[in-house]
């Protein structure tokens, strides 16, 4: 195994420069090289990288110390807040910086659901939400968790504790979800805005308003659309996901309405949303970045959206492919496709190795090779499955050689699996 | 209030620059400014910053992606494990990364003890931990993890759950934390290396050889110590700070022995310890700056022991005041000091007035104004106390100059409450 370890600074020469990573010539770093996996962890916005510097510079002390160099981080650190709160639509006081987007979920989900003990313990979830929020309601709903085959698809409807099924193009039944909010003994209803998989958007108005006539608290996953699309006001809690927007990883952010109650689970922390604290310089970069992008947002989103509509309709005349997603009801950067007779992995590899970074199969546990829960609740094709998601930065150009690559790419791993003649 | 809000880079002239908060002219940023609060939160050191840009270029992307990117920033999160490892004597896949200090002992204590849930459900703490392990420990043996008192104070020993008392240098009990481990039903044990808030170092050689005898894990809360002195092998789980070290905040350390067993809580993640996984450059930096501050650790022991040495005695003068910890076996870079008829706020302000910021009270917990356990644990002044922790870059002049004002703000303090004559 080669490593890039990091310099020894003791040594003459070095000053902890990491070793470059032994990948092949070419493959990375180059001009050509195209990245079009910008779904979850996009590379930083210009003004993140430069409002992380400013802040390490005035706001690396602990915002919770007394003195001078603290009020100092505890001021940005606020200045922050309230910048996200501007673009979520919330109170600054209803903002808080989590460790992570998953941490945002995780929490949300056990701190509402804890709140509303005596109501019940059921979460409502739909079938294509985050493992992230499957994994939390199971907990909450007094599971474990995350057994195998319990991170969602779309099971009997009705029965307590199962997520609420989608449609093929990956909607949820709303009339399934509304009646769901409106049995007894529910403490919290999860809805994502969009799919950050597919893309496809979901009617968190109609499931709100359910909620509301409920008294239920209604979870909104906005962290494949903050950023890219307009923020809903229907939300009791919403989590965005700062490492989605061009801003770090390392911090999330989460809202939650002054009316809601939550009860954190947990060790006492006098910060029980981030134990510990967060680093100010993070959540300040990440502020700025979503100023930003929301600052030019309606012209990228009509720009990115004419650019995954060339995709969608060129990737549709590659001979058995499905393409995959809500065609009008979805997030203007990202485009997924199944195709029959291609392994996705293999699909990714064959392009990365001519210069094109995609995403393959679930978003979230790309790593664990399972198929995708978000796919299988939907019922198309788990395998042959690839993503896109177009920065900021993403160039119709890119866009026109990815679309030229990725037939002869299909055909290529197809030839492989020995089906190349279908 | 004035909050210094991230600019908005939609405005001509704007670039994301932050309001300079409107602090009094002279008070920070000024050369004169002695910042000697360096305990878990420093200045970042010069390498870490480099690091830190240089992972942001090469290791932005999610490390658990197939695609060249993703692998790049997986091979340098594997290689600042393998850094971090051979400075903690452990194994690199021994090493975890996790959102904070507090983050890993959360999640040290719930998962250690878990895993022995047969065996029993009681921590056996030192009275003077960090809160964040009294709260854990306190919630893994059933209890709610900070009910008010519940965060330590040497109780009636003996009783189960009740912290292991402590001398008035800060030194546990050995006898009583043996005797503690030793005892039935006990799933985990924790004692810190050094305690950050009055520098006494522990004995934690002695109980890990009782904890071995009785095959109870042993968690080390190194998060004072690791950068400053040798780092002991005497431990199972082992936590340390990057924040301390100077490295970034939002990112922690924890090492768990290939023996130990784990069954971390909460809801399931491809990374238990660190859900949504963590950021490669936040890791990397933290990495760097520990094998920077590693590469002269002893020099700079020797240099600030001399310098707190000075301190200690120069303070001692002081009428009315005790010199706080183990004059002989303590950290070589935190002195502290409780002043009788002192408000310890009014102090670290009037010292803040004059340039030099200093902590007060608990270090973990400051800004709540509660008087610190660590000090009340100890038997000594719980007001009136301050401490300063030096960093690398603090100067013997700085430090002079710290010892100059001290006595004149005491009196000032003294004068303004109205016993100056005593």
């Amino acid at each position: 195994m080669s490593h890039a370890t990091p310099g020894n600074p003791g040594e003459p020469g070095s000053s902890g420069r990491p070793g470059r990573p032994g990948g092949r010539p070419g493959s990375s770093g180059t001009p050509e090289r195209v990245y079009l996996d910008n779904g979850g962890r996009a590379p930083w916005h210009p003004l993140a990288r430069q409002a992380f510097e400013q802040a390490l510079a005035d706001g690396w002390a602990d915002p919770r110390r007394l003195h001078a160099e603290g009020r100092r981080a505890a001021r940005l650190l606020d200045g922050a807040r309230e910048a996200v709160a501007a673009v979520l639509g919330a109170r600054t006081q209803e903002v808080r910086f989590t460790p992570s987007h998953t941490a945002s979920l995780h929490t949300a989900v056990a701190a509402a659901a804890a709140a509303r003990r005596r109501a019940g313990s059921a979460v409502v979830v739909g079938a294509v939400e985050r493992a992230a929020v499957l994994h939390a309601a199971r907990l909450a709903s007094g599971g474990h968790g995350g057994a195998s085959g319990g991170t969602g698809g779309a099971g009997a409807a009705g029965e307590p504790g199962t997520p609420v099924p989608v449609d093929r193009l990956g909607r949820v039944d709303v009339d399934a979800m509304v009646a769901a909010v409106g049995a007894p003994g529910v403490a919290l209803a999860a809805l994502q805005h969009a799919n950050g998989e597919v893309g496809t958007v979901q009617p968190v108005g109609a499931v709100h308003d359910a909620a509301r006539a409920a008294g239920v608290p209604l979870l909104v996953d906005a962290g494949a659309s903050v950023g890219h699309v307009a923020v809903p006001d229907t939300w009791d809690l919403l989590a965005a996901d700062p490492a989605d927007w061009g801003g770090p990883a390392g911090v999330g952010v989460l809202a939650v309405r002054h009316r809601v109650r939550t009860a954190p689970v947990g060790p006492e922390d006098e910060d029980p949303w981030a134990p510990g604290g967060v680093s100010v310089p993070l959540a300040f970069a990440a502020a700025v970045a979503l100023q930003a992008v929301e600052s030019d947002r309606v012209a990228q989103e009509a720009r990115r959206r004419a650019l995954v509509e060339r995709v969608r309709a060129q990737v549709s005349r590659i001979p058995d492919v499905e393409v995959v997603g809500d065609p009008d009801g979805r997030l203007p950067h990202v485009a997924t496709f199944s195709f029959l007779y291609v392994d996705g992995e293999a699909l990714v590899t064959e392009l990365d190795r001519h210069g094109f970074a995609v995403g393959s199969g679930s978003a979230c546990t790309a790593s664990t090779l399972e198929p995708s829960h978000v796919l299988a609740a939907m019922g198309v094709l788990t395998h042959g499955n690839v993503r896109i998601a177009l920065d900021r930065s993403t160039t119709a150009d890119e866009v026109e050689r990815f679309c030229a690559v990725l037939p002869g790419a299909v055909s290529r791993v197809r030839e492989m699996l020995g089906v190349g003649g279908l």
